[in-house]
This record gives structure tokens, sequence and C-alpha cells, in this order.
């Protein structure tokens, strides 16, 4: 049993970020570590479910690259990467849209209600949350069905959320150029209906502490990073490879309104719990 | 053109039905032929679309039986049958699931987002709308996986219906005595949501016209049956076979309040729109 | 019985018109054969009827020429006309008053509530929704009490259509300049109505077939005239006589808002359903 | 200029009242002496709207004898009774329906209107208000149009109510037992509306001082009345005459809810003002 | 009793009244004469009551001097002004408050509760209504907690008319500028008040018959007044005195959007009733 | 800092209290030791600030015996007891007032809204809230003014708490035997409200841990006592002296609806914190 003056200090350091986030939205990008261990994905089931609990409005956006990696295996699909995306065929498509919508998708939503919360799985083509049309870059081929995100329409989510539901979103979209749905990057998914959502916090859950200013020592994070401060830490490499399009992710969702994006660690059980509920927080914040 | 005292007959019966039914939910059970043949396919979305334009409130409950086969077959997996269930071990469950919620409910929603509707996805997992414990009849083991629905949720159905849209819904139940999800019959769940959400009407779309007293003979349709005459019909062998649990299904939901349950013809176009907007309707009507 | 093919065309036709107009005003002035022949009458209280009766709110506005000449002979008090309008003195007023709000007005009322309509009968008097001052150009006498409609209060109407009700208007008014009350043109007030209600549609019923390239000719119909056109059309004859003061009314309803203003045939049976319900429609229409 | 206690006086008896009336429904048969003088017309229009104004709900129901005779006349259709009943043919019908729906009805709303009121003119036949049978006491011949009111609906009154107008409602019902409309006694009529609107109070302009102890002083006023005593006074000759259909209405008001009914002297100019704001009143009230 | 005609025209007078101030706000400071005498606190009492019974939202503000000089002798602290306003201390601010809101304010609200009325009672610290700084002058030294209102928060003023009861306020602040409260002068918080809720009216009840033109004789009562007039008034020296603070208080109100401005004789029963519902008011009104 | 798991396990206790408790009333009475150390004073204020931040309402209770009898000692009025109670004469029941409603209740008004909470500071007169008559028991004479609680009319608190303040409330109370205001016990006080608002709990600060089995031994507080437990521990001595009026007031409450009534120390700062959101609890906890 804990002591109880560290139990008054802590609940009095609590209380107040509740209120200040009851009835606010907060998208969270899962994925990574916090998706294979299952005690870490307890643990994220665990802390959407008490946060919805208090009023805060969680969305959780999600990917899965292993697991569609695993089924195109047993089919003899392959699974090539063309700069950074999955070489998606419409046979592949059909794997993506089956792993993420029918597998991954209800069986989170089936964690959080054995839970007692109240959620909902949806993709990108329910409501038509996401329109996207193919992406094309400079003629590279990306097997047809990669797309990229043109529209989001946060109607049915913000109507999930008024009435209680926490949505688990897969990052499957609409097509509008063409009669066919798309695979679309996770993390870019998040962004986008966080400013949608108009959201107060972006939380992209990574396998890494954060922004380190010495990579290879932890103990050198940074705790907060402003845009304008951002191309210099490129410039610096501290921002670099795998990490520059979760940046980008990160300031357009700012820039167009989101409060705060925070690249959160996602090794961390309950990193998401502490990151809202104490002064220190965890993981980068970026905002204005 | 139409002729234009065709055009008023034909409106002036069917504005009443629409005033009639308007904010009133009518429960579709979508499967067989209406679901291979991809012309009656959009006839069906097209009639909902319509339809739920006008007001009513449909909601779609889908199987999806022989595209389960054709990815179990490619995964060699088998497609046993025991006692008119699908034999359903936990690996032909994911299969089940992501086949239903990941690919024919996505697509299902898409056709209906396309045609300018407001389509949400959902299975039982969804808002625990199917709560199901395993069935077991006399140690006839059915593969561990399938579900005898024990509840039913309507909150999450209702809540979509009210906010405009068109759940569609697949037949995967949240096990309540394990932690697993099931599979479950689509009309039973189709019938369960119906009286669950008090339902005007609950369609079984099927490959017959409809109940025929001389089953050689097509027009010999029986348009209405009230539930007393049943059992005469059973013991008459009209009511035989595959229809018998279909049936089962209707008269139990009749029995529970909803006020008609029709067995409808998948294989004619536009049946739907028929049977809800003319005096003579399609199909055989059981009522009280 | 209609095959069923047909029918289902001419649904699949009338159904997003439907839509289209639900819950939005239709502004209709009743009055010609239409008022006359029994049968017509009928068949535009039937339509009404089912027009509301899926939520299109309908208004209908009424004048009645002959049947206030019956009354007026009878009395021995003349039906002088002057400039178009009818000679009204303070005893013909009563007539006019009593004719219209006290017999015509309350036996359409009581044969919409015989359909089973939520009918409601009023004038330009009730709930002051028309205001007007003596009609004097120059210096013509027209009795004393022809008014020229001055003001619109569309508040009662709004209250009546919000609350289910189809209102039926006499054409009457409440006298601002003096304390009496005011025979008004119906083509008039009907498009006044229109515009302060915001309504979707006028349609102004007729004795002829809408504006035709060869007046003698009724398959030369115009089905669609632009604001910009009508006066190449009056230079050209084709709108010429009774019909400039028709289309006069229907230009100022498009020009301050009204979507369209449509000259409907009002001797044939059930064309404000086929105007409201198909795309060929009827008439011709009249928009920017 | 009045002196300022006696104003302090008056105000502070009537406030409270003013309090006690708001919002409450008050049912007010209008006709007798306080219609043919046009200064008492003036005089109850003025308290009728004021009343309204600090939001007691008045409902004005109306008949008009004298002003139908009058037409009658000219048209010669003669002005038979019987049994106390006008005898309506349908040719007479017409003329009731025109003079009261037409005119005296839009000619009190006009009156209202001007003094800045919103009111609303109405008759049995709009809404369905007031249903009615042909009239049949014992074979005598009523001339068929006279009718036996049978159905009370005040959905369209309450709403009006609610909206905040006055409606003024002539004594005409629709027929159910055949196409056609009735002629319906006035106190009856208000009586009845009285009880459906479950009103406060119904009050009864007569040409009289109310219930005298001696009918030849009218320093005898009954001020009171319970249910219990009438039958007593009757038997004692008090009450006679024309005054017992009057009772008869009143005690039937206050059986079905009515909390008083009030015999009122619409001789006397602002009657219904000091009735329903000081401690004394004015006529005889019956109350249970 | 009173003559019926003088009743009726009394009342006709203030039902208009009624209607116009009816859910609006009239704020009244309430204090010398009326308040030392109890038959015209009573008055008051029973003025404010009615009023709010016919649904005008009063607020009574007020201060208290010869009670806190009372209760300030017997424990021997003084009753020292300077510049107008009492010296105090902290001690004394205790005395202030403790008399203010613990005495004076609760009688009042037991006063209102017991004719039936529901009284809240506040001061400017509830719910933050005012606060206040310390009032600096030059240097002047007038204690320590005479206060300078420098906000006010009028939304717990607004949620209690908007329930229905009557705010009883004493003229107490918060400190915004240290941890105390502070003692406020009442006129200026009605007015601030005034303004803040967007009131009608401002009355401040005073111990002379309003503005005098001869200020010997009280039958030279200047009933109305604009701004532009007030700097000659002063100039004449018809405003002077402790008057001048008064009519500051009155003007700026004004300025600030209430819409008059009363300066009303206290000493006069009922004064506050015949100001509002009297065509003649009472006391000089101040307006734009 | 605190460590991170050692955090996330207090949150997760936390959360679902904060839940169940949000929305819910809890009636605290305040007293003693909490309100005579300073620092205690500000740990209570925090508690009820921070836990009505998050949702939970909350009504404090108070009493003021020292300042009482420190301000009666100045003006040299006594302190006599009678049986428990203040012996309270009509010149003490105005200190009681003045010390109650104007200083010690508007002081914590003050330190709440300095927090930045919403507080409204009320006593039982205002709104009617406690209305009581004079207590007599065996003609035992207690000075006139202390009451017996009658009757408790909670809209006032209701609204209050609707509106999002924190209503502090003082053991006075509106005489309905007589023109007085009555001392009434805060215990009780509390208690009565507790039930008349269905609070989920009442808690009474006490200068004690709670029940003690030993009463020289804090170590064994009794945790959960159940309302059949009460007279054997009666019997058994542990309950006495004045611990067993307090204990009938709990019994009381719950008795009449409250979920659960609880002793707690008031000397343990921010004991209400974890008394509300922790397993453990603290005092002792008196339920059916």
């Amino acid at each position: 049993m804990h002591n109880e003056s560290t139990r008054a200090e802590i609940l009095i350091e609590a209380l107040p970020y509740i209120r200040q986030h009851r009835n606010r939205v907060v998208v969270i990008k899962y994925g990574g570590a916090a998706m294979k261990n299952s005690e870490l994905m307890s643990a994220v089931l665990c802390d959407t479910f008490l946060l919805s609990l208090v009023g805060i409005k969680i969305v959780l956006v999600h990917g899965g690259g292993p697991e569609i990696d695993e089924l195109a295996g047993k089919l003899e699909l392959g699974k090539k990467k063309v700069g950074g995306f999955r070489y998606t065929t419409p046979e592949i498509m059909e794997l993506v849209q089956m792993t993420l919508c029918g597998k991954i998708n209800k069986n989170l939503v089936a964690g959080l209600t054995r839970l007692g919360g109240k959620a909902i799985g949806l993709s990108g083509i329910d409501g038509a949350i996401l329109s996207a049309e193919e992406l094309s870059a400079d003629g590279t081929d990306y097997g047809g069905r990669v797309g990229n995100i043109t529209d989001v329409n946060a109607e049915l989510l913000q109507t999930s959320l008024d009435n209680g539901y926490i949505p688990v979103v897969s990052s499957v979209a609409l097509g509008v150029d063409r009669e066919c749905n798309y695979n679309v990057n996770a993390d870019t998914a998040a962004a986008r209906i966080a400013y949608a959502l108009k959201a107060e916090k972006l939380i992209l859950l990574t396998d890494v502490k954060g922004l380190l200013k010495n990579p290879a020592d932890e103990n050198t994070l940074i705790s907060k990073v402003s845009l304008s401060e951002i191309p210099g830490l490129i410039k610096d490499g501290i921002i670099s490879g795998g990490m520059i399009p979760k940046i980008d992710c990160a300031v357009e969702a700012v820039r167009r309104g989101v409060n705060e994006a925070v690249i959160l660690d996602g090794r961390a059980a309950h990193s998401i719990l502490i990151e809202l509920l104490s002064d220190s927080g965890a993981g980068t914040m970026i905002s204005r």
C-alpha cells in the first residue's frame, strides 16, 4: 500500500489534468512494440479505457505490418517495400484490409470491451472517414493500392465520441479516383484525423524514448521542441531516418491546430497515462 | 418514359408506405444469390440506399460462406459442416472474422458510400452488440468457435441509426464464456437484432420465391402466413429442410414484437423496394 | 397490377426527389379549372395530402372568382372588373371575405382533413400574414378595397408547417393604411408568401399547358426558361396577355430566392405529383 | 390621475392573480350584447389582448346569430328556430359558415391584430378541432345541418397557444357521419374546448348580471355556486329558461376538470379583466 | 372596495408595463429610510416579491451603515468617515462583513421567503461577483479595507435569476490585490451589477423625492433628465452634495447600456411598484 | 519526483473512483480541528476544489463554535451549553448568524474562489433550505433560538450544483413556528441535506481517527460497520459520549438512502481525497 502523502501528491498533480483534458480529444497512433508484446498491449488498452472513463475522448488509430506480413507469407504474396511503403497490389490490398479491419481492429475492440469500455471498430471506409487517391510520386510503382489521403470526414468519429464510444480506426481509405480501397500510412492517418477532430493532442507511440540529443544515450531526452526548432534538429542529424516522416506528421498536425504532438515510448508500460496526467509528462512534445 | 397515369398510380400507392415506414427499422439478412451476383448486389445496395434516403432505417446483417470457403481453400483449412454449421476451429475463426469483418463488410460499406449513403461497418463485437457462448448440443463438436447468441445490446445500432447511418453488421459475436470471438448464424443474428431494435420488419433474403403450396410451381406462392398456421405447414411438408431454421427465426422475431417477417426472393432485382412500397408486396409474409 | 420493373424504375426515380423536397416548402397557387371540376379538385387535395405525408411542406394559396360572382349575383352587387382586378367596394369586400375565408377555405380544409391530413385554414389577416394598403394606380377607381401587399409575416405559416399542418390561405389582407381588410391578387399573394418562406418552389396552377413556342400547338411546350430569356419571350409574343402578370410573379419570386417557379397545367390530374417526383416534371419551369 | 395608494392597492391585489393565471388557459364564449355594441366589443378585444400580453392563454369561441339572420334575410332564406336551435338546411349552413368563419371570425382577428395581438382565426373544421354528427332528438327536424359534437381535438389550439397566438374559434364542426360541415351551439363548443384544453376557467358572456336570487333585483347576485347547489336552484326557479342550457355547459365543464365556470355580464365593459384580476370577481362562479 | 372603472383603468395602464418588464432585470439599491422604518421595509419586500411574481427579475443590492455603527459602537471600534467612505481597518471589515452578509442580508432573505418568494442571499464574494482592489486616492488613508470595484462576474446572478430566485447582494467584494475582502460602496456596486446584467433599469432608493428644481419645494420634481442635461444641472447647483456620486453612478450605468436609472423616494411606500407599473412613474428618471 | 510505476498504480486505482463519484453528491460536515488549523483548512479547501474540478459535487456544511464564543466573549454574552446545545437567546442568535453566515461562510467561499473554484455561500435561510421550529425537550430551556429541523428544500442546492457551484452552507434555519431564525446542529443539518440531495456519501469530519475497537489504540480502527452492528457497538461502549449523536446522524442518513456515511479524521491532511479516491479509504464507513 502506498504512503498517504505520496498518494495525495500524485492525485493533487493529476486531478487538474483530468479536468483539462476532459471532453477533449486525444488521438493515439498505436503500433510498434506496444502492439507486439501482449503485456504492453494490455497496458495501452487499460490506459485508453481508464482515460475514457474519466471523460477524455480517445481515438486509437492503428496499422499492423507484421500481421499482414504473416498472412502474405502463408499465401506466398511477398512483402516488398518501396520508399517506405508496402508494395500493395489489389491482391495484397485484400489481405491488408482483412488483417487490419477484420483481425487487429476487432481484437482491439474486443479487448477494450472486456475491460468494460464501449468501443467501436472503424476503418477509413466507414462514414467515408478517409478519402484517398493513388499515391504517385515521380512514376514510382507502389502496386496500385497505396493511397494518399485527400480528405477527412470526421462526422462519424465525432458522433461516436459524443455517444461515449472509443473509436478504433484501421488505416484503410476509400478511393475517390477509382472504385477501390487504399492502404494508407497510419501515422499520417492519425495526424489527419487529429486535426480534423480539432484534437488537443496527437500521440505517436514509437519504439524509442523520444528525440535524444545523443542518440546513443537515453538520458539525453529532449522533452519539448517548438516548431521553429525542428529544421535545426534535422540539420544536426538529431531527427533522422524513419523519425523524419513521423516528425513531419507531428509538425503538420500542430501547424493545423492540434495543441501538442508527442513522440512517446511505446515500450514503457502506461506511458500514455503518465504523459497525460503528470507535470513532467513523457517522451518529446512538439508544440507551437 | 412512363405513362403519366401509371406513374401517378404507382406513386399514390407508394407514398403512404413511405410515411408508414419512415423512422421505422427494417432489418435485412443479406446473403445467398443476391451476394454472389454483382448486378443483384448493386440492386440491394441501391434499394437500401434509396429507402434510407426517405428516412427508413435499414440494418443490413450479412454472413459470407462462399468467400470464407475460398480463403480457407487457399490456406488448406477445409470447409467441414456439422449439423448445418461451419466447423469452426480457432484458426478457422480467424479466417471467418477476417473475411466477414475485413472484406465483405467493408466492401458493402464502400458500395453504399459510393452511392452517396452514410454507412458504417460493424460486427457483433463492436459496442458488444452480440454476446455469445460456445454452442454445445449433446456433445457435438463444432470446433470450439461456433457461438450461441446470449444477449443483444442494440445501443450502438440505435445510435448509428439515429445519426443517419446505415449499419452493416457481420455475424461475429463477443465471447462471454471465454476470451474469444464466435462465429454465429446470420439469420439468427438478424432476427435477434430485429427484436432488440423493436424493428417493424425482418426481411430474410433467400434463393427461393417464398413458401410455395406446390414446391414445384412458383405460381403457388403463399403471400401471408400467420403464426398459428406454421405448425400445419411444417406437418404438410410445405416448410421443410433448410427453410425450417429460417422460419424459426422469423417466428421468434414476430413472437417477440417484430411486426412482420418476410421470406423474400433475393434472385429478383429490387424485390426489397417492391416489398416495402407496394400493396401486393413480394415473398411470404409471416405475422401474428 | 403494374409490371414490377416499371414500378421499380418509377420509384427509383421518385425517391431521391422525395428526399430532396423533404422539409422544404412548396407554395401552390390553386385556382382555375382545378377548382371548378370536382375530380380535379380531389386530385389536387390528394397530391397535397400525399406530398405532405412524406414530409414536403405544402402551402395552398387560393382565390375564388367564380364563387364570389355567384354570391354577388344573388345579392345583385355586380361583378365589374377594372384593369384585371375585381372592382371591390366595402360591400363587395364583405362578400369576398365571406366566400374566400368562410366557404372555399373551410371546404378545402374539410377535404384535406377527410383524407387524413392535418390542415389549417388561414387568411392574410390571421397572424398578420399579409399587410396591404389600397391599390392606387394613376387615380384608377378599384372601389376602395383592392389591396397592394406591403408586407408578409411568415411566422404563423412557419409555425403551422413546423407543427405538421398544411396551411390553406385565402387571398385577403389586413389593411395598414385604414381599418379595413383588402382583396388581393392570389398569384401575387402566393409569390410573396413563397419568398417570405424561402420556399424551394412556387407552383402556379393555370388552365394552359405552360409556355408554348407555338400557342396553337401544345406539343411545343417550353420546359425550362431562365430569367434572362423572359424579356425575349415577351418581345416575341410567346408570353402575352394574362400570362404576363403570372410570369411577373414567378420572376419576382425567383429573383428573391425561390429556387424555381413553375407554370403548371391545372387541367391534368396529378400534375403536381408528377412535377415534383419525376425527372421530366411538367409545365414550364422558371429559374435563375 | 389616480391616487397612488389606490393604485398600489389595486395592483397588489391584481399581481398574484396574474401569476396564478399565467400560462393557464381561459376559454371565453363571446356573444350577445358584447358582440353587438362596438364599444363593448372593443373592451372585450382589449381585455383579451391585455390578458394575453401578461401570459394568460385566452381562447375566444363565438357564434353570431344576428349577422346570420341579416344575410339570410337578404337571400330570403328565413330564420326559423327549432327547440332553441337555428333550423339549418344545407343552403343555410353555407350562410352560417360564411358569416361565422368568413366575416365575424376574421373581423375579430383583425381587431386583435390592430391592438398588437397575435391572433389566429379558426373553426371547428381546422385541425379537426370539432367533430360532429347530425343532431337527432326524437325525430325532430332541424334541417339536416345542426350538429352534435362527438369529439374535440385540441392539438391545434394547444399549438397555437404554445406559440403565443390567441385562437378565435367559430362554432362550426366537421361532419363525421356524412361529408358535410355542421352548425353547432357555441356555448357547448366553448365548454367542450375548455375541458379538452384542461382550462382553468370557462367564461360564458351573457346579457344578465349572473344568477340572481330575486330575478327582478340585480343586487341579489349569487357570486358562488357549487355543483351540488345547482339542482336546488333549478327547482326553486332561480335557474330557468335559456339559463338552463348555459348552466348545463358550465356544470359539465366543471365536472370534467375545468376549475371554475363563470356566468359573466357581457353588458359591463371590462368585466373580463375584473373577473380575472380582483378578489371580488364578477358574475356567478360555478365550481366543485 | 374600489370602483370598477378605476380598477379597469389602472390595470389597463399596468398590464403593458408588466409585459414590457417581464424577463427583464431591474437592479434596486436598497438603503436609507426604507431600511430603517419597518413598515417601509415591508413595502419594499412586498413590491419586490410581487414584481418577481409576475416575472420581473429583481436584484436587491444593499449596504447597512447604521447597523454597522451600532455593532462597532458596542465593540468600541469607532465610526470614522473619510471622504464619504467608512474608515475600514481589517478589524472593522470583519464587523462590516458580519453585519452586511450575516445579519441584514439573511434577514432580508428571510423576509422575502416568508412572503412566499424564492430568495438567495449573496455577497460580492460569492461566485466572485465583485472583485476589488484597495482604494487609493492621492495617498488618503481609508484604513486598508475600502475597495474599488475592478470587475463584475454576473454569472451567478444570472443563474439565480434564470432559476427564479431573487438575489439579495451585500456590498462586500473579493480582494484581487491581496488575500482579503473589501468594503465597497453599495450605490456603485448596484450600478456595476446593473450594467453587467444588461439591466433594463437601475433604481436608487434615496431619502429625497428626486431632483428638484427648487430644492425647497417638493412640487418642483424633475421627472426626466437626459445625460446631456446633467452637467448643466450640476453647474446650476440642482445636483449637489451627496447627490453627485449617486448621479455619477446613474450616468455611468446609462452610458454603459442600462436603459434608465431612477432616483426614487424611499420614504413613500410602494414607490417601486408605481414607478414600474404606471405611465407617470415616480422620482427622477435619467436616460440617454 | 515520484517513481513512474507508483504513479501509474495510484492513478489506475483512482480513475475508476473518479468515474464512480462523478456527478454524484458528497456532503461534508466541516468543523473541529480542520477548521481551527489554517494548514488543515487549506487542505480541506484544496481537496474540495480538486474533487469538484473532476465533476464530484461537493456540499460543505459548517458550524463554528469557537468563533461564536470569541465574539460572545467580547460582547459579554456568555457561552452556556445545555444538553450539548449552545444556550441561544435572541441576542446570541444574532451573533451566531453574523459569525456563521457573515464571517466563516464568506471566508470559506473566498478561500475556494482564490483556488479557482466557483463557490456560493448559503445558509438554511436562503431558498428556505432548512426550516425549523423551536427545540423543546421536556421543558428544557435552550434560550428560545435552538431549532429542530422540520423540513429541507434542496432545490437551491441542486440548482447550485447543476450550475457547477460548490455550496457552502451555514447551520442556521428559517423559523416556521415564529418569525425568527434558528441555530441548528451542523451534523444534523449535513445529514438532512445529504438525504434530501440523495447524496452518495456523507462525510463527518471529526477529531478522532474513526471508531476504535480499543479507544486507547489508534491501530484498532474499525473500517466498516453495517447498520445492524451499531447497537452492539453502543452496548459495548465502543460508540459512546459525543460520538453517539454523530453516529445517529450517520445512521439516519444511510437509512434514508445515502449510500455511505463516513466518520473521517479531520486532523490528517487530505483525508477527504484519500477517502474518495483509494481502495482502502480512510476513517470508519457506515453502510447498510
